[in-house]
């Protein structure tokens, strides 16, 4: 019984409330693995190439699942996210040595995972990745799960029409970066915001009609009511609080607000309130709550339609990758404090295709 | 030039905060009309019959019009509102005299209306409720306005499936009683919130599968929980704050919110905000604003099918009717604190057919 060294993203307590810390909520520890260990019926041994890190990360620090899709990380346990890894041995006649696959595991150098594990089932093979000429990185990022919200919530939630104008917030990350260049193929006028004028520059680079730093701004209300001269009729929600409130006094009749995430409110000690719910009725506004998950089937079409944009230029992507596992815990924090430039991922070992 | 007596329901003063008092804010002040002077081009001379008394007199008494599809009420002014009339004298050729208008105008014992006015075009000649056997008052209750609310918000807001939960606040009320009906006729359970045991006792009465006294509770929460074991699909929000909290932490996933009215916000002087947004996303709910406005189309398809449920006899309808028009400043008033049982109207004459 030979024991590889195998790092692991590890919870070390639950926070209720507050920014998580690295060393003190999360870390990364030295553990090992037996890779010759037999595999249970339907499991397999993989090997990660690459670690998303997402802010629903920040959920399942919490220690309850009320509310949530995910349940809650265990103390002294591996985490786990979205990863791209390979196949090192399996028992299971779906997955084949050196598949390539995406999907929630548990976040370590290597790792089993079987059909007991309530991600299992999303687990996918690309093995198009290895021969598509685009980064591997790209399975977590663009082509992967935050591509697949700013699709899916975009078009299925939002509904555009040609014309329209769409005010995204958290604007140059993982999803808001996608979500304003589909926009503008879908002919919209797209305005965007974000936390620093380096993000503010690349969001008009990429394309934004319209872009401003938020923390620069006294009153997000009155910046949107300037840069929305004709008013908001979809609003991609990655933020909640005041940039929610600040949609809602902009919006048009019948505007649609895709509602993705909150994360302004992920580490604050008090709930916040939207206090102007009221328009909601004489503007006949929609706020949809979705999951990415709620569009699985849409997924080929979105691989195939952003593929061929990426392939053809038409549109860019942005991504900060860490080097190296031992980064994976200041990674995962520092999303937070919108440290991150574009989609943040951690490298961990080149696949061996 | 003869002055006839003209009694009008009169804006005193705005209120920006707080709850409107009879007097103070609103009142029925003596006046005279000239019922022999020529009418304008396209105007016409009605006199009223019934005078509806509803929540949303209460937002042009704040003297500004934001985020309110109706214009601010003008202090020393009639106060405009939804009437039953009839044409004493017409300069329209749309109109003829003696024929039944249902609309909104100004509150008084006659008056003048022509294509100026803004509400001008909604007014809708009814003859049909002459002859139908059923009250006059209807016209502005359960085959009026607040029976569009229910049926269109309903229907095409909430879209019932059979079997579904359906929780309605403000249940007894002109909108609500007749939501939990319609949503019996369409199959579903029913659960509804009133503000007095009386009212209580009257949901039950008409169906509701359960029902409860908002105030007698301390947790509405814990309450919507016992009783709707299976969650709630359908929300159909007449009051806001609490209840509206209440019943997202109670939804299940894909649960679709028509939100109706937030009376419970309506005089409160800090706008309350809505605290588990949150929840939206993982349980895909939608919260959809409306106006019964936005759904006239379906009027004819909603006047055949209720009207049919009451000769029936499968709905049932409480109103509460006062005396006369003296009353219409304390019944506008008091339908704020939950004074009236059902439908408040105020009646104000005879037709003479
Ligand atoms: N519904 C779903 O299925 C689904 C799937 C994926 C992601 N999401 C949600 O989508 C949103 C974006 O996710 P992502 O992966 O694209 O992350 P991201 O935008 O790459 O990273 C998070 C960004 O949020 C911004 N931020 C942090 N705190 C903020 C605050 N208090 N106010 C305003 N902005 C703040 C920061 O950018 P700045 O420098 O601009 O502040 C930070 O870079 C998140 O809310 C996430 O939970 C939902
Ligand atoms: N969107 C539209 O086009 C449209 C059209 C019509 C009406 N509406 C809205 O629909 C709702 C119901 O209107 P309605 O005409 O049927 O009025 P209603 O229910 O007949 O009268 C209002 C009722 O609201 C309840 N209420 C008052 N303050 C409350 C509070 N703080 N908390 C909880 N309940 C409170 C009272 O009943 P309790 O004794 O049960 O407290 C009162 O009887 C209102 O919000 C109204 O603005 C909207």
């Amino acid at each position: 019984m030979v024991q590889t060294p195998n790092k692991q993203l590890t919870h070390l307590k639950n926070i209720p409330n507050g920014y998580p810390v690295v060393g003190e909520h999360i870390d990364v520890k030295e553990s090992t693995i037996d890779l010759e260990a037999p595999l249970e019926e339907g499991a397999i041994l993989l090997k990660i190439h690459i670690i998303s890190a997402d802010p629903f990360m920040r959920s399942p620090m919490k220690g309850n699942d009320s509310g949530s899709f995910f349940p809650p990380y265990l103390i002294g346990q591996p985490v786990y996210g979205v990863t791209v890894s390979s196949v090192v041995k399996s028992n299971n006649a779906k997955f084949n040595k050196d598949d390539l696959v995406v999907g929630i595991t548990n976040i370590e150098e290597y790792t089993v995972i079987g059909p007991s594990n309530p991600f299992f089932n999303w687990l996918e093979i690309r093995n198009e990745t290895k021969t598509s000429g685009l980064p591997l990185s790209y399975a977590v990022s663009v082509l992967g799960m935050p591509g697949q919200t700013a699709y899916h919530g975009l078009l299925q939630v939002g509904k555009p029409k040609e014309g329209e104008t769409l005010y995204v917030s958290a604007a140059s990350g993982a999803v808001g970066q996608l979500v304003g260049q589909i926009g503008k193929q879908r002919g919209l006028k797209v305005v965007g915001s974000a936390g620093s004028d380096e993000k503010v520059a690349y969001l008009k680079e990429i394309g934004f009609d319209e872009a401003f730093n938020y923390k620069k701004t006294s009153s997000i209300t009155n910046t949107l009511k300037e840069l929305c001269p004709n008013g908001i009729d979809i609003y991609f929600d990655n933020v909640g609080g005041e940039h929610l409130e600040a949609a809602i006094e902009n919006a048009n009749r019948f505007a649609r607000f895709p509602l993705c995430g909150m994360v302004s409110t992920y580490n604050t000690k008090e709930a916040v309130g939207i206090r102007n719910l009221m328009s909601l009725m004489p503007k006949h506004i929609t706020l949809e709550g979705f999951g990415v998950s709620d569009y699985f089937q849409f997924n080929d079409q979105f691989t195939e339609e952003v593929t061929g944009w990426l392939k053809e230029g038409k549109i860019q992507y942005r991504e900060t990758i860490a080097g190296s596992i031992d980064e994976a815990a200041q990674a995962v924090v520092d999303i937070f404090h919108g440290k991150n430039f574009g989609k943040q991922s951690i490298y961990v070992s080149d696949p061996s295709f």
